[in-house]
């Protein structure tokens, strides 16, 4: 996998949660995965097709996601709030922006991809795993709610 | 959503399941659902764009995925066995074989989609919703070792 395929996703993810819910992340140093997958009590999962096809995830646990909705909506969510469908449809959006904008980058750069619709998945502690002969690349990033993961995996 | 692209993932499955692990599966009818998502131990998900851009998954409980994992294998697994990394494996390859067996149908008809890589989800009852504004088509199916059900979604 090119390693100039890894910083749109990274940029990507701090313009996004910067512009829709006024949340600075941390990037930490990517870091190469063959085994094992993320864990998070929410996910965002996109397909990514073009000159080499792959994946792309974000993993939140629930208090990270809650916070990110608070900037959202511009309103303090409950503690104890629940992952309701909105919390979903943000997650699903979070997804396609930060996949769209990491692609229209790439598209910049001269590769073009097309990005799938997004899938959510809940379930406490869930772990998600790209299959891909290539290693996974796990982005992870803290925010003041705690981390939360971005993972890519093109197939070569 | 065209109806036409429902009917190539319904036989691909059938057709995989049995060539790939002598599973006979019984298809119900396919229904659309706005709301929910399916639930499952492990899951497979795939990205689709093309003409129209989309997303499957095939979510499976433990029990049936280890029965279609003894019959990929030719051999019984035992009954309290894990979802081990064989079994993900099985269940990324499972979900590439599906989706490109229902691209190529596609493809006979003149849509010309390309398919993402697959990621796994595992973690007990887990829910994957496909984020579009289309409804999604679940088909449910059935075989001797319990339900597991395929979803579809393209966004128009």
């Amino acid at each position: 996998m090119k390693v100039e395929f890894v910083n749109p996703f990274l940029s990507a993810t701090l313009r996004v949660l910067k512009t829709m819910a006024s949340v600075e992340a941390s990037p930490g140093k990517p870091f190469l995965k063959k085994e094992g997958g993320a864990h998070g009590d929410v996910s965002g999962i996109i397909g990514i097709t073009g000159p080499v096809n792959g994946s792309m995830s974000l993993s939140f646990s629930r208090n990270c996601i809650l916070k990110i909705m608070a900037g959202m909506l511009g309103e303090e969510m409950e503690q104890e709030a629940e992952i309701t469908k909105d919390v979903k449809d943000a997650v699903g959006e979070l997804t396609n922006m930060i996949s769209g904008d990491a692609r229209n980058e790439l598209g910049q750069q001269g590769y073009l991809f097309q990005i799938a619709l997004p899938t959510v998945i809940t379930g406490l502690n869930h772990e998600i795993q790209h299959k891909c002969k290539a290693p996974t690349i796990a982005i992870p990033f803290d925010t003041d709610a705690g981390p939360f993961v971005v993972e890519v995996c093109f197939e070569n």
